[in-house]
């Protein structure tokens, strides 16, 4: 790194932060924000500001290089404010990480300038899935970096369709960066450092404590320029994530489902509280944070692949996978139309180059080659990695 | 009739409006609204206002004394403005019904104290008719007259679930009330004018026209405190009876549903539109329309029926039929819970009275009997039948 000295040491300063306290706590950020995070590091190894024992004596222990080294071993960037990659829509939380480990090829800042989170339930449903998959891919075709928070269910899904529109997309994870968490999204997790990031405000070696999901939360509302809730029971961490979306004034969307479903009664609660917009596509996503996004990056105005398309085509489109090839009788059966009908909207769709013939099934065509990353570089200052 | 001499000379006039024109014709409706339906017809008759020879013609040819019997015939009362059937409602239209023909028990104006629209589409999904049952049964359970189209799909099912909670619900046709349209809902028409009743603003022997379900649809808006779809497509003529329904100031709902199936895409539409709210249940479709409904009725403020009931007993309650008694085996397999749960529960509603065992069975015990027209009658002055 080559930072001035003033900042090397701020740097210094809040790794130490981030070492001795849990994110948010309130006590400390009260120290940090009256002394600033050098001097009120400086009272506290001193013994000031009436600090426990076990603080002091860990403030005193700190071991800047160590944590450095132990960064550069895992490949991890360690970014502060003032960073090029530091993302400002983290300044807007009252209690902001003091800083982020980030791993992966992706830069932050560039790729929060056009992002939105899709977050939900771990005890997604079918639906849920299919859904979030398809924002995931709608929206990373769209040049929207995913951000969510690689939990099983509906985060899974959505990174996972980003990915399939060969879009970057970034984690932020409640326990530190160096852990693959949960152990079964390893590959997934080393797949999204390849184009995307994987994010964390817990130094390395910190597990997933039950309360530091609530404050990854926070930092997955503030990172983006809207949330979209797929799926979320009435107690889902999810709302969570959307009520601080909604007190940053971040606009929040969230996907409707069966009202049998109670997975998505969190959605239709927080649509019928009037603090979420109902969503029902990508489209409608990209048109929800774009509002807001008209003063942080200019609209990429590209059209959308499916304009011009009958709705059937759409439904159709929507329900043919990009993978494994899906026969017509399959079709007939999820998309519950005509034979008929189904097969002339996939003659359309063949036509349109959206899907193709595979065997004796279909299958999508994927989009043309990461649109967000290519806009990214066109339009945004080049970012330094750290 | 016991009319005054002018009532039933008007009475007489707007019959042979309604026979002379089609619903909500435009020529016909300015010569009405300025002359009076009386003095209109006189001066048609006499050839003046430029009426085509064919009007002319029929209108001297109208035979008042045969249309009273045909109703009579019928069993069917003519209704205008002024009788105390009249639903005061429809005075909100700008070109409201010339008159009505209603067959059936009920008292129109008394049902449309405390009622609600649920429509939608014809081709509904397997949910569709699941959510509209419920939501029909939920409201006749609460007072309120279910009102719809005895059309096919949604509207079917929202009556079928009234009745299924022993509650009247009324019937608005596009063809005149001699006609069971569709002819396949014969038995389920005469049911409904059992306790409720059907209604047209069409003279007998008037065909399901495809004009006359618009102007149809305009009724069923402005004779309810509030309209309901459960699903809709893009292009569902319930979309065109919420709009009618927002027009006229009444609170419109809409019923959420997985975004990939095309008929609860209008219902997402017109929750995107800002112009319905969304609704998962009856007791939200209650709370909606007793908005508005506080001016026009005071609040019948009976403590719901299954107030702080938990919801397993709620839908146990829901799967026990007034009728037949059901055996438990039966209800395990309805309500896919554990025996001893399902036990537990009825236990608990035959505690609160809402069941009872009947043979080796369990029914539902029928709540005090019509709630609706018993407060309709305690509250709103009495109502002569024609």
């Amino acid at each position: 790194m080559t930072d001035s000295p003033m900042l090397e040491q701020e740097r210094g300063a809040r790794v130490a932060w981030a070492r001795l306290s849990e994110p948010e706590d309130a006590t400390m950020w009260e120290w940090v924000a009256t002394h600033g995070h050098v001097e009120a590091l400086r009272r506290v190894r001193r013994g000031a500001l009436g600090a426990g024992r076990l603080v002091v004596e860990r403030s005193r222990l700190f071991d800047l290089e160590a944590e450095l080294s132990a960064a550069d071993r895992l490949g991890a960037r360690i970014v502060v404010p003032g960073d090029d990659e530091w993302p400002g829509g983290l300044d807007d939380l009252a209690r902001p990480p003091h800083c982020l480990w980030v791993r992966g090829a992706g830069s932050l800042a560039s790729l929060m300038a056009r992002s939105v989170s899709i977050v939900g339930s771990r005890a997604a449903t079918a639906y849920g899935l299919d859904v979030a998959t398809g924002m995931g891919h709608g929206l990373g075709s769209r040049g929207f970096t995913v951000v969510s928070g690689a939990a099983y269910g509906i985060d899974a899904a959505a990174h996972r369709g980003a990915i399939a529109a060969d879009a970057p997309t970034v984690a932020v994870l409640a326990c530190s960066v160096d852990r693959d968490y949960p152990v079964a999204h390893r590959s997934l997790l080393a797949r999204i450092r390849a184009d995307g990031c994987v994010v964390s405000e817990m130094p390395p070696g910190s597990a997933p404590l039950a309360k530091r999901f609530l404050s990854r939360n926070r930092l997955i509302a503030a990172l983006t320029r809207g949330t979209v809730v797929v799926e979320a029971g009435f107690r889902s961490g999810s709302l969570n994530t959307a009520r601080c979306a909604e007190q940053l004034g971040r606009p929040v969307g969230a996907v409707p489902g069966p009202v049998t479903s109670m997975v998505s009664a969190g959605c239709h609660k927080i649509v019928r509280d009037a603090f979420a917009s109902l969503v029902t596509d990508a489209a409608e996503v990209a048109e929800l944070v774009g509002d807001l996004g008209a003063d942080l990056a200019p609209d990429r105005h590209v059209a959308d692949a499916d304009e011009g398309w009958s709705s059937t085509d759409k439904a159709v489109h929507g329900w043919v996978p990009f993978r494994s090839p899906v026969s017509v009788d399959e079709l007939v059966r999820r998309t519950d139309l005509a034979p008929l009908v189904l097969l002339a909207a996939l003659g359309r769709l063949e036509t349109a180059g959206a899907v193709r013939r595979a065997g004796f099934g279909w299958q999508k065509v994927p989009p043309a080659k990461a649109p967000a990353s290519s806009y990214a570089q066109a339009v945004l200052p080049a970012d330094g990695l750290g």
